[in-house]
């Protein structure tokens, strides 16, 4: 295997896995995203290190093909999971059209692990049994189905949404969600930095104004579970040896 | 930090992380799944393994405050991710009533992981930004609402719906979705005796026929992404030590 599209998890050290950690160490090009940890870039000793920030995804694209056509133990590390919005499949394609062998290792997607951290279960039994994930990456929020989004059961996490939150909550409270919906916004956790909000979907946008990204949203009966787990938030986990 | 709620991953040792390992091989009382690979327990050296499948969840709430209310370091190691699908929040709050001190360490969840391993990302630009995820394991496919969920944009992910998965597929073409759409059950991925099917909604049901549990169904464009990666299959990694 030459090119590893390997996840590294939403940003501690210690929530990348056991196989993401060997190939790091042993890789002779990391390409690596801006928010991976500097604890686990630096496990790469004698890589060449590349940051991603610099590059466009055709620009990664090429560098995975170049390298991994040479026969390089290339790691292509990038946060959360690659296949969860990472655009994972995109240098996944490319790889195979160019024929150069390749291996996925999922990563902690920052879906399931940061509501996680916070203590928020994403389904409970009794209380949710369906999650509905969408983004905010497209649009301003007004192209979202609100009507639909309003009407569906369970959890419903939204991705890089911080910026629309108050069109996403306007949108679902003037489509018949209730004002008192629990809901959170979990900001850069895992990362230094870490800050989080509960509120409602009435409160939620005025109440997370200003925290910085990445975050991630969830909307639920769900939110309601975490608040006890709150103090672990803070906790910054090693990298162990 | 007494009781540790830890996510073992899908099942290959590989894909634990790192801050799970370190925790297993420290603990003093480990609660085990079924599904948590044997490389996993057993780096719990010199711990009582407690297996988990002879107890009922009541039984293994009461046996985490008992041994945390002593000081006891506990692992309790649970396929998956504890909080998707993972009744992970309900042993959270027997420790919190109990005010035992516990910390939750997040799992790659079978939902991100296992389509990630099969080549099948959950979302792709241009193709779907929009997850829904629901569960088979309540009533027997007619209780969910099919003119709603054939009408959700994105990628469908059903968890143990195996076993009414011709239910499923029906209910949801009746509705409207295209007998055409793709659409794969991958079982027991990351698990010895891993297989999958690909094929469509109007012919899934058929071609998975048989497989064994557990396994993820993925309903969607995506899954037209993910042909060129089958080979990873059947490939499985080991522990790093």
């Amino acid at each position: 295997m030459t090119v590893a599209i390997v996840g590294a998890g939403p940003g501690d050290p210690g929530l990348v896995t056991v196989r993401a950690l060997e190939l790091v160490r042993r890789c002779e090009i990391l390409v690596y995203d801006r928010l991976v940890s500097a604890e686990l870039v630096a496990q790469a000793v004698g890589a060449t290190r590349i940051p991603r920030e610099n590059l466009n995804q055709d620009e990664v694209n090429d560098l995975l093909v170049h390298h991994g056509r040479r026969g390089r133990r290339v790691v292509r590390l990038k946060g959360g999971d690659p296949f969860v919005y990472g655009r994972g499949s995109e240098e996944v394609e490319a790889l195979t059209e160019a024929g150069v062998p390749h291996e996925v290792v999922p990563g902690l997607s920052t879906l399931t692990a940061i509501p996680g951290l916070a203590g928020i279960p994403l389904t409970a039994r009794g209380v949710a049994s369906q999650l509905t994930v969408i983004t905010g990456t497209s649009g301003d929020g007004s192209d979202l189905d609100y009507d639909r989004l309003a009407g569906t059961p369970g959890t419903l996490v939204i991705f890089m949404g911080l910026n629309r939150l108050e069109t996403i909550a306007d949108g679902l409270i003037l489509a018949g969600r209730s004002v008192d919906e629990p809901a959170a916004v979990l900001s850069r956790l895992s990362l230094p930095g870490a800050k989080h909000r509960i509120g409602t979907l009435g409160t939620i946008a005025g109440v997370a104004d200003g925290l910085p990204s990445p975050s991630v949203v969830v909307i639920g009966d769900v939110v309601a579970r975490g608040g006890s787990r709150r103090e672990q938030l803070s906790r910054l986990r090693r990298l162990a040896s």
